[in-house]
């Protein structure tokens, strides 16, 4: 059992990491208003959040433009027009997926810009292309951090072997991502367990991005908070793909640190994602998430469950079962 | 860490307990229809599940019965109508409350009722009462279990000297409650291992009944099966007072004891529990029973709040801020 002053004291290593524009942005094409991003920045300011994603460097090449809003490219010059020169404690993130981003030539020297840190998103299978972007980032003197996705479908070895060839590239954060949301707590502290010993190996932080399918987002964050895990992803409302994330509000109502303040991040639920839901955005827990969680499947089919406006749960279970 | 043979394997002691009607009755005054309440023990007998909560035994001398539906006084003759004889492994169950049940008058003999299960219901200074409802009840010749409501507001000694006294009644279970939602993982461990203590002394179960405040209902239950704990209450879509229960897809899809189905779940969702909501009868995780269970509160301020439709969550938590 944990100690019981974890509970009533708090880390200062923890780091809140705002991916509501990245996360969330899976579920409306990226299309947030400048007035929208302009005031959850003042909110994460305003809350104690330590970084903001705004979104994906996505390559130009694989992407259309105008299918898409500024936040899935994340210009520098997009970036600083919603935070000037971000002379503030609240630091810039944004993902590159490996085999979608241009990063040689779309990431720019970190002097040049306003981002902070590059979150480099990989499959376990690509991990020498993530160790080439982290190495790429870093010599352009950004903070690197590294998701190893999906790691629900792989082999505790393989990712023994991952974790120990990202511990000797220069990143600075290992991730453990549960991208079907189909983990349990047990299974979070165990795989906190394994992250933790290779990062103290290697001198590196550990993270944690977690999905709702089975309203367990919250709960395997604050296990892996009680595992020695620092740096905790979580979006407004939860908006994320499929089920979504780890609700800031609650994270924040969590966490006992006095730089955090939960009252900003309620202002901006009412103020703002309560009408991207009255505008139709859909996202959070539902049955169709917890049976491709439960399964643990890829949330794809589901999320087209959602679009379709189906309700036939039942009919639906069926045919996802039937395609193990 | 818990054994990891426990994610895989099971425990047949575990007993899952459906409280759709009693604590779901909350939310609409009990007022479900013959049709909904036949197909819900339907579904309880293909899923598997242990115990069907009809309701509560109400004194009529303090509720009128005009303005309930039958399950808030489970009268035999209504349970009767649903389950004739019962001649199933599904055991049926009531809830009496301490002070608010005319236990003498209205639990009539089992020999005499379907009933199998009386669920004592108690505030920590009202436990006399309870010893005696629960001797009531065992001479009557029923299990008998008993929830101490509200420990999060409870002294742990407190609590000690209250399973003292109800080990050394004949009751069969104590149950944990997590009536305000206010209760972590973390906290829930070590309630459950003050519990299981305790009936491991005096040879009784130990059960829980969390409360999805902050979406930690079916994460606590969990971690309560894994510090021992063996009866699970959980209702179908969380339907229960303010922001519902531990849902029963959710479990059920946790439990590996083959005889667990999750099927009849999910129909009886799709065919029963949407009409429900579609009919405007409103319960489940927000922003306002976040608010009242991170400050450890009973709820009703929050179950107004979303009677009266209110969307200013910022104003509401400036006003149960300052109620303490």
């Amino acid at each position: 059992m944990k100690e019981i002053s974890k509970l009533m004291d708090y880390r200062p290593d923890i780091k809140v990491i705002d991916a509501t524009l990245r996360d969330g942005g899976l579920v409306n094409e990226f299309r947030f208003s400048d007035d929208f991003v302009k005031h959850l920045y003042n909110a994460n300011l305003r809350a104690g959040v330590d970084y903001m994603e705004f979104g994906y460097k996505a390559d130009r090449e694989m992407f259309d433009e105008t299918k898409f809003g500024p936040c899935k490219f994340c210009d520098d010059d997009y970036i600083r027009s919603i935070v000037g020169e971000n002379n503030t404690d609240l630091k810039i993130a944004v993902m590159a997926d490996v085999g979608r981003c241009n990063y040689k030539q779309d990431i720019h020297d970190r002097a040049d810009s306003p981002i902070d840190l590059v979150r480099v998103a990989t499959y376990i299978h690509q991990i020498p292309t993530a160790v080439d972007m982290i190495e790429n980032a870093k010599s352009k003197g950004y903070e690197v951090s590294c998701n190893i996705m999906a790691i629900s479908n792989a082999q505790e070895g393989d990712i023994k072997v991952a974790l120990d060839i990202l511990g000797k590239s220069p990143v600075d954060v290992f991730y453990i991502v549960d991208s079907f949301g189909s983990l349990y707590p047990e299974q979070i502290a165990r795989i906190a367990d394994l992250y933790c010993d290779m990062a103290a190996k290697y001198g590196k932080k550990v993270g944690i991005h977690a999905h709702n399918n089975q309203q367990l987002a919250f709960a395997n964050t604050i296990e892996a908070v009680g595992d020695g895990v620092d740096w905790l992803d979580a979006t407004y409302s939860a908006m994320g793909r499929g089920a979504g994330n780890c609700a800031m509000e609650l994270l924040l109502g969590f966490l006992k640190n006095p730089k955090y303040n939960i009252y900003p991040v309620l202002q901006f639920i009412e103020e703002h994602m309560t009408k991207l839901r009255e505008d139709g955005i859909t996202w959070g827990y539902d049955l169709q998430y917890l049976m491709t969680g439960l399964l643990n499947q890829h949330p794809r089919t589901a999320i087209q469950f959602t679009k379709d406006k189906r309700k036939d749960y039942s009919e639906f279970y069926k045919e996802i079962l039937s395609q193990e």
